[in-house]
């Protein structure tokens, strides 16, 4: 452990982030985790704020988590500011920060170390790290098709940080919407001892989801990339006024806004907000409207943004399945 | 929660047995599970001994976990004495069992209850139970050849009594050698942090190996299943004296011994002791020697029996990676 300037605690190993939570624990304080790939905004700022509503002491950890990347994908050149990071988490009141140098076994003679646990370029040595959380369903849709490894990779580092940091409360934002539905679920169906909670999209004035990619953006595309959030906005005006009807009208138009704003599109649709299932109308349950696009990136490549809002919310309240539900269950179980 | 005549207390919820534990840790008591399926024998019964000499208390589950089994497979006829395995827990002298009614989600409409989550039999409600974990390399061989869901399927439903139950330590049998081994892979990559125990096997005087199965062994059939463990003794012998050099040369004799008997085998194999991947000779690494192999139940079908020894322990001694290593890791790390 080493204390920065601003005091608070950084914990490198397993081991001694364990040790430090029980500590709190058997002190009688309630822990909140919430897990970061780092290069923190506000967004990340706010998920603190809520742990710190839900729980005496916080930790967030700062880990970029290479079995969630597939080869071709940003694991190299994901933003990285550890030192900057901290600054923030001290700051927002954060008590301690998990900020492991690697999470998984890398054996000797077995590759390039934690780089070598991105999908596609491990090494299959006997005793390397090959143990995998899979939520089956609710990982396949949405960013499961381009990314078919990617909530493998969560779930698998999710739970082992929920493992060392033995939280009693995990807060997730759910601007990666999938990924809160897909830890809800993992956590009901391990009954894994914690409660999940998703907290609302944070954005920039202009309307831009906050994201840590956002910083690899040129100027221009982000302009571009505004198309993404005006395309969420319409929608839920046009739902709301009856404008538009069919879900696979609004995904249409909305992809029509992106590509006119050059923004290659992963995928724009509509589901259901809470199972991520097929929906054929847009008034008799809560629908997920979910967007990923590619914008040109300042240095190479493209960067793969995401984004979404729930239409006909007012469904959502009135059959008693609110966001918070499965965590609530967590809750009660204990 | 139920109290017995023999004051064992039966929990049958996971709120109830995580409260029990939880109360037990805070009073600074250190805290062992014994996972099983029931109809308990002697073997497991030296395993809840074990787990008393390294715990304060001791929790056993009883619980036919669906998820093991496939579709063809002994879950509906796989036997079932709860009474009598809640008076030998007593009498050993366990301080609580866990005997869930279910562990896994089942939505209403979506199939046949616990049953629905027999391998093939599961309903695809997009709200049932859809978590698993796999360990992907160690659950392959032996028995992942022939029960390709069984590891998936040991390794979630540990997960969830693990997570319901946090213990400290968990002991289990080596009669399942590779599930010990599965087990002990998870608990590394996953960070449990639990120490796992592997107990040596448990025989009847005349060499079989205990199993809750052979109760659906047919007179003729037990006496026809000798031949495994004969093989195995055979084997230590042979190879001790160095009679015979190579693996097939092993298997070849050992699996003619069994089919010599009127078994059918399932395999006959010899693997590393540690990472079950092949080997070439005897004498620079322990091997594992491996059987799975059927005879006629006394009622339907077949029985399935599994056995096993390690040939070269002395070089897995050399070598300084004693059976227990894994487990060890796992406590240093607390």
């Amino acid at each position: 452990m080493s204390v920065e300037d601003h005091e608070l605690p950084v914990f490198t190993t397993a081991a001694d982030m364990r040790a430090w939570v029980r500590k709190q624990k058997k002190s009688g304080r309630k822990v909140a985790l919430v897990p970061t790939m780092g290069y923190l905004h506000e967004g990340h700022l706010s998920l603190v704020k809520a742990a710190k509503e839900k729980a005496d002491v916080v930790v967030a950890s700062i880990y970029v988590n290479p079995t969630q990347f597939a080869a071709h994908e940003d694991f190299d050149v994901y933003p990285r500011n550890p030192a900057d990071d901290r600054a923030k988490l001290a700051a927002a009141g954060c008590h301690a920060v998990f900020e492991p140098e690697s999470l998984y076994v890398a054996v000797p003679g077995g590759g390039g170390g934690e780089s070598s646990n991105v999908v596609g370029r491990e090494s299959n040595h006997p005793d390397s790290h090959e143990t995998f959380v899979s939520v089956e369903r609710l990982q396949r849709p949405l960013c499961g098709g381009s990314r078919p490894h990617f909530f493998r990779g969560v779930c698998t580092v999710v739970t082992k940080l929920f493992h060392i940091c033995e939280p009693d409360v995990a807060v997730f934002g759910r601007k990666d919407y999938q990924q809160w539905r897909v830890i809800c679920r993992m956590v009901r169906d391990l009954d894994f001892p914690i409660e999940v909670v998703g907290r609302p999209i944070c954005r920039e004035p202009d309307g831009l989801a906050m994201s840590s990619r956002n910083a690899r953006l040129s100027a221009e595309s982000r302009d571009r990339a505004l198309s993404i959030s005006r395309g969420l906005r319409w929608a839920e005006k046009a739902v709301a006024e009856a404008a538009v009807t069919r879900p696979d009208e609004v995904a249409a138009h909305v992809r029509g806004m992106i590509e006119e704003a050059g923004g290659k599109v992963d995928y724009v649709e509509l589901l259901h907000a809470h199972n991520l299932g097929p929906v054929s109308d847009l008034t008799s349950q809560p629908v997920l409207l979910a967007v990923a696009a590619h914008f040109p990136a300042r240095d190479r490549g493209t960067v793969r943004l995401i984004d979404n809002t729930v239409l006909n919310e007012i469904g959502d309240a009135q059959q008693g399945q609110g966001e918070q539900e499965e965590g609530q269950q967590q809750e009660q179980q204990q």
